[in-house]
C-alpha cells in the first residue's frame, strides 16, 4: 500500500505499475487498497491509461468485469510502426560488411542492443499474445536475448537448451539432431527439471535455415511430453523451397532473400509475420 | 509528437516514456514539442513522476537547468527493498534439491524468471550508475540475462564471450585462461567487431568462485586495449580466504557461505553490495 495519492501521482503510479506486470490480471480492489481510493476513480484512471497505451502502441488494457475481474496489460506492437522498425532493420542487416565466410551474416552487434531487443520482443509477445504458454524456450547462444525479452512482454519464464550437457545444470536429457543445413551431426541437452510434462512452449530462435535446430528443440520436446505451442524466428533463411524447409509453421521477424558472396549483395525483407 | 494531451494522459505517456528509455536525457523542449505544451507544465509533470518514482524506489529523476537541459531517469534500487528480495533468493537458494553434484548449485531456475532477473538488474544499474561505462560483457551462458537485465536499466550495449570460436561471429580474439576452482585450462573468445579500443566495461557474471573466467574476461579486454570499469557477481563462493581469490574490486549481490554435501546444508547470504 502507498500512501493517499493524488490522481496525478496515482497515474504516474498505475502506469509503472501496470507496465511492469504484463499478462498479469490486477484486481481493481488491490489497486484501490493500494491508494486508498475508490473503485470508480480506480476505472477512471485505468480508462486514461488504457487510451494513451492504445494512442501509443504499447499495448492493450483488458478489463474483466465481476467479482473476480480486474484489468491486464497486453503488451502489443502496432503493425505499422513495427514494420518501420523492421525495414529499417532490414537495412542495417544488407550492410555488406556483415558477410562472413560460409554466407553467414554478423549480426551480433543488433542482439546486443537492448532497445532494439525490445521492439523484437515485443512483436513476438504480438504475435503469441493469444495462445495458452507456459514457457519460452532457445538454444544457446544468440537465441537467448530474444527469449529474455519476449519473456519479459509475456510474463513467462525461459528455458535454456545447451549445446553440451553441464554439470551446473543436474540430469539431463541429451539427444542428436541434424543441423539442416550442416548435415552434421550436433547434440543438444536440456536439464530434467527445467522443464514439467505437459507444458506448453513457444520456441525462439534467432535465425533458421532448413529449420534442424528447431526441430532438435521439438524433438527435445516430446522426450519432456511437452507441446509446441509456437515457434518464432528472428531472421529465416528464405532462400529454399517449401520441401528443403523443415518447418512450415512458425512466425518470422525478417527474411534473408539473398546472399551473394562475390559482389557482397545482401538482401532482407519483413518476414511473415508482416504477411 | 502525440495529440494535445490533458495533464492526466500526458503522465501516462511521460511515465512510459522515461521509464523506455532510463539514462537518456530527454530536453524539456521535445517533451513540450511532443504535447504541444509550456515547459512550465512539463516540469510540473516531471516533479509530480519524480515524486512518485523516489516513493515507490523506481529510480531518480536528474533535472538538468540550462539551454542545454533536460531530465534523466536513472534507475535504482531501494536497498531497505532490495535487501528484502535478496534475502528471499538467498532462503530460495538454501533449498537442499539444488546441491549437484561437485558442491554446485542448481540456479538456471532463477536466471530464468523475466521478474526476479529485473530485481537483479536494477541492483547492478544502482551499483554501477555513477560509474562511465560503455559496454556490458558477460560470458556464455548463464550470465547473460544478468548482463541484458542490466543493460536494459543502464542503456547500453552487451557483448558476449563465446567459450568457442564460432564462424558467425567473423574474425575473434582467443585467450586461454585457468580456471581458479578447476584449474583447468579453457578458452574464450570475442569476436573482433564487438568491442573498440578504449571502452569502459563492466562485467557481469552469475557466478564466482575464485574468480579465473573473469580474471580470463578481463585478460582478453586487455587485449581490445579496453579497460575494465566494474566487476559485478550474482553470487560469489564465499568460502575462500583473500589470497585464493584472484579478485578483490567487484560487487556481489549473494554469498554462498557454506555448502555441506553430506548434510545437504547450503548457507547463503546477502552479498557485498549490501555492506
Amino acid at each position: 500500500m502507498v500512501k493517499k495519492l493524488k490522481r496525478s501521482a496515482r497515474l504516474v503510479d498505475m502506469t509503472q505499475y501496470l507496465l511492469n506486470r504484463p499478462h498479469t490480471l490486477i484486481s481493481l480492489t488491490s489497486f484501490a487498497e493500494r491508494y486508498q481510493s475508490a473503485k470508480s476513480s480506480i476505472s477512471e484512471d485505468l480508462a486514461i491509461i488504457k487510451e494513451v497505451f492504445e494512442e501509443q502502441g504499447i499495448g492493450e488494457l483488458q478489463t474483466l468485469a465481476g467479482a473476480a475481474g480486474g484489468v491486464r496489460y497486453i503488451p502489443v506492437c502496432d503493425k505499422a510502426r513495427a514494420y518501420e522498425h523492421i525495414q529499417k532493420i532490414c537495412r542495417e542487416l544488407e550492410h555488406p560488411d556483415r558477410l562472413l565466410p560460409g554466407g553467414y551474416l554478423y549480426m551480433t552487434d543488433l542482439l546486443g542492443q537492448p532497445a532494439l531487443m525490445r521492439e523484437i520482443g515485443r512483436m513476438f509477445a504480438s504475435a503469441f499474445a493469444d495462445r495458452p504458454i507456459d514457457v519460452i524456450m532457445t538454444v544457446e547462444t544468440k537465441g537467448i536475448p530474444l527469449a529474455f525479452v519476449t519473456a519479459q512482454f509475456l510474463n513467462l519464464p525461459v528455458v535454456i537448451v545447451r549445446r553440451d550437457h553441464k554439470v551446473t545444470e543436474g540430469s539431463a536429457v541429451s539427444i542428436n539432431y541434424v543441423s539442416g543445413s550442416s548435415k552434421r551431426i550436433q547434440t543438444m541437452s536440456l536439464a530434467r527439471r527445467a522443464l514439467k510434462e505437459e507444458s506448453r512452449v513457444l520456441i525462439i530462435d534467432d535465425f533458421m535455415k532448413a529449420g534442424g535446430t528447431i526441430q532438435g528443440m521439438m524433438d527435445l520436446l516430446h522426450e519432456f511430453r511437452a507441446h509446441v505451442a509456437g515457434v518464432g524466428v528472428f531472421v529465416e533463411f528464405g532462400g529454399l523451397n517449401t520441401s528443403e524447409r523443415l518447418l512450415q509453421d512458425y512466425v518470422s521477424l525478417a527474411r534473408l532473400t539473398e546472399v551473394d558472396t562475390k559482389t557482397r549483395q545482401i538482401s532482407v525483407q519483413p518476414g511473415n509475420f508482416f504477411s
